[in-house]
């Protein structure tokens, strides 16, 4: 018996996600929310995100998806799928949709292929629910500023593919998949998250 | 126009590869040569080699797959290519059939997805030879002797299977992987491998 709830944050670097999975951490605090992020995640997911994000020299593009799917799926089995299972509700800062956007849309690699890996990854779980922060490019960019890595350092046209294959995904998974303006201020854009979200938690009846 | 050669050395732990990879190695001192491994070849192939041997928490069959699979696509891509591209023999001690034969036969993964992952990583390169050290697995541990890792203590009917499947993929494909009595002393392997690889210069007038 599953009990909890699956949702993730997507978007460009700069789009507000990180602030906007916290604010929602702190209105969902009679719950017990679980707040996790892809790459990355607490344990191995932190070494493998030193490695992507820091390594010096060049990662081949067909490596760097197997690092992203590696660290997918032990969050997928050692974190997630525990987190839903117990009845928490997961907050997760990127998941699959990062990938099919970065590396599908932005780098050309394959999207039918980025999928079936993906679902190799994930391996049956799915989000329950997914917010799409939607900004322009030169906005997002801005607002990262100087904080420059690897990821970061790809240039506007990269970026402008990336949130054409994010629009692309929403289009494609309505139901899943919703659109949030993530130009306007941090107070709206959380009002319109709370929203998308207590729909959610009617449905779930948790 | 390719000229070098990709030869893999396979078997379990403790069968002698390691040791017969440098004593061909110095056979081959006419050629140019270079000395490489799966998992964990020199760069990025370190570190994830570091977090497959020396994590401390569990890690996911399917996380540990993938991070072979980025090694392996990272190896073949930066460090394999451009070697055999420059016309040099390229000594790889372990590649493809050990995933095959750890994660399929060892751990019941499912052997075709473990094919087509490969192939994924590989991208069209495939062995010119492989050479497969066989030994039964009470002498193999002895040999390894107290040198405990987590690959390395997963138990005697584990690495049996590991065996098993070793030699289904020589039976498999007979042209390619070359069965090597690893029971015998190092010199009588060594002479049974120059035997095999003096074969393919021929074939290959390198």
């Amino acid at each position: 018996m599953e009990r909890g709830l699956f949702i993730t944050f997507e978007g460009a670097d700069g789009c507000g996600k990180t602030t906007q999975l916290e604010l929602l951490a702190q209105y969902l605090k009679d719950y017990e929310v679980l707040k996790t992020r892809e790459p990355g995640a607490k344990g191995l997911g932190e070494k493998i995100r030193e490695i992507l994000l820091n390594y010096d020299a060049q990662v081949s593009d067909r490596a760097e998806s197997f690092l992203f799917l590696a660290d997918r799926a032990q969050h997928i089995d050692m974190v997630v799928n525990p987190a839903v299972q117990a009845g928490k509700i997961v907050l997760c800062d990127r998941h699959t949709d990062s990938t099919v956007a970065y590396q599908g849309y932005g780098r050309g690699i394959d999207l039918d292929r980025i999928r079936k890996l993906n679902d190799i990854a994930v391996n049956g779980r799915k989000p329950d629910l997914t917010l799409l922060f939607d900004i322009d490019v030169e906005t997002s960019m801005a607002r990262v500023g100087n904080h420059k890595d690897r990821m970061e350092s790809a240039g506007i046209n990269f970026f402008n593919k990336v949130r054409q294959g994010y629009l692309e995904i929403a289009k494609n998974e309505p139901q899943r998949v919703k659109i949030i303006d993530a130009s306007k201020s941090i107070e709206e854009i959380h009002k319109n998250v709370v929203i998308l979200v207590e729909e959610l938690l009617q449905t779930a009846h948790l």
